[in-house]
């Protein structure tokens, strides 16, 4: 639980303050986490809406669902993992308003690739989420890094979090 | 007005369909297409509120206001192209609820640099915005291209929307 409670960084900035609405996307950001960590496609799938639009790390530009919210989807990238995932979420800033919400978070993202690789990248979080007879679901994530606007083309996966906007 | 017409590769998800709120947000994402096409720094910032948290194409990870919303902010940037700023917004698709509202697009911006070099990108663009006193503002921006995950650490400024997404 205490990835998600690395505050440091972020304002709450809630209609209304750690409504039960706002816990119970906390929970869906928690449950997330605890599926990477677990290497489980059946809960990581499972937060998604089927309507969901992902803007991911890696091209395409978008994927859409329902293929998406299926564990099919999430099962090959979990598997190139050898152990579990770790996400720091921090900075989770939610903002609700009836059946809508949004939230956004800087991730540090951690692992050892089944290639050998270790990764440790800091990324930018964004989640657009619903209220439906199931529960809070995801409809739309976009996760990124910036990329050097220096004529290198490269990708700025080199980055962490600013003193100044901590 | 035809650029965020493009609704080509998005459905409409809204909760209350073309309601005053969706228009409110179309209009603001057109204000935003017209600011940049005038290069006009004013108008740029007056669509975002004073605790914007901006996720940009170019780092650092974040960047937050009230200077986001201070044309000083958008000026060098703006007055870096010698003519418009051409953004094409593609599958707009704008979920609201209350005051709380967030939308997402395929984007394609063009123009040309004060350096010489012609500009052609299309990007990812997520907004979170809220209802204020004056209207409805951005108070989170996330805008980005995925990232070759093939060891080149190269960003994906060379794709466009699939044919599958469309």
């Amino acid at each position: 639980m205490e990835e998600s409670r690395q505050e440091g960084s972020g304002s709450m900035t809630t209609t209304d303050t750690m409504s039960g609405s706002e816990a119970q996307i906390r929970a869906i950001v928690q449950e997330r986490v605890a599926a990477l960590r677990e290497r489980d496609a059946d809960r990581l799938a499972a937060v998604y809406a089927p309507e969901i639009v992902m803007f991911g790390l890696a091209p395409p530009l978008q994927d859409t669902g329902p293929r998406v919210a299926d564990p099919a989807y999430w099962r090959p990238w979990l598997e190139s993992w050898t152990g579990p995932i770790t996400l720091d979420v921090t900075g989770l800033d939610i903002t609700t308003g009836g059946d809508v919400a949004f939230c956004h978070s800087l991730n540090r993202m951690r692992g050892t690739k089944a290639g050998g690789g270790h990764q440790d990248l800091w990324f930018r979080a964004t989640l657009g989420l619903r209220k439906t007879g199931a529960g809070w679901k995801i409809t739309h994530e976009h996760s990124s890094t910036p990329f050097y606007m220096d004529g290198s083309g490269r990708a700025a996966t080199d980055l962490q979090p600013e003193a100044s906007n901590a």
